[in-house]
């Protein structure tokens, strides 16, 4: 067994953006991003990506989800490797996200869930 | 509106290590991490995750996921922000990669995805 650390293993991602959006559905009351269309958003996200030509290896890839335990920050999706969280609210910012982040790299501010935002 | 680039972006993540599972289960026939026992591994992952105190915000969040489309690889997870992918088989695989990855910081290499396996 030979381990190495983290850090010395930042090869080129598969992904060069891999998005995954929460779909968690809770059946007892509390707030989940299903209750916020997140399904259609995710639809809408992995169509326009494809669409784009933006789907595969070394490019982007669209993901479900289960909980990410931002509960009260969502409907929310997180794009890695970048660790940037944002707060969606209809297709508009769908669109904005693949067009300015997932093609162009530039992150959307005004979607960026704030930090103090948790489950 | 207000973007900035993704490099410039780079604050400590919500989370320090964000593992997703691939669970996709094919009806198909086709070849799927869920034949492989992604759910129990999932399951061992996120309860030696907590009993070792490692879950929460700042540190450890284990994930479903839905297909992560690496399925000649599967059963498959990813580590987030380092973009690290494990091909496991067993138990005693999951707690390695929660020792050795998610506690200490060491990539567990014998178990690291081979680059050329995809979909």
């Amino acid at each position: 067994m030979s381990n190495t650390s983290c850090e010395s293993a930042a090869a080129p991602g598969y992904y060069q953006h891999h998005i995954f959006f929460c779909l968690n559905e809770r059946s007892n009351g509390e707030a989940c991003c299903a209750q916020h269309n997140a399904q259609a958003a995710f639809d809408r996200c992995k169509a326009q990506v494809r669409a784009a030509g933006l789907a595969g290896p070394g490019k982007v890839r669209v993901n479900k989800a289960g909980c990410l335990d931002r509960c009260s920050a969502g409907p929310v999706a997180v794009v890695y490797p970048e660790g940037v969280w944002y707060s969606y609210v209809d297709a508009d910012d769908i669109d904005e996200i693949v067009e300015s982040h997932l093609r162009n790299g530039q992150v959307v501010e005004r979607l960026v869930t704030p930090a103090e935002l948790g489950r």
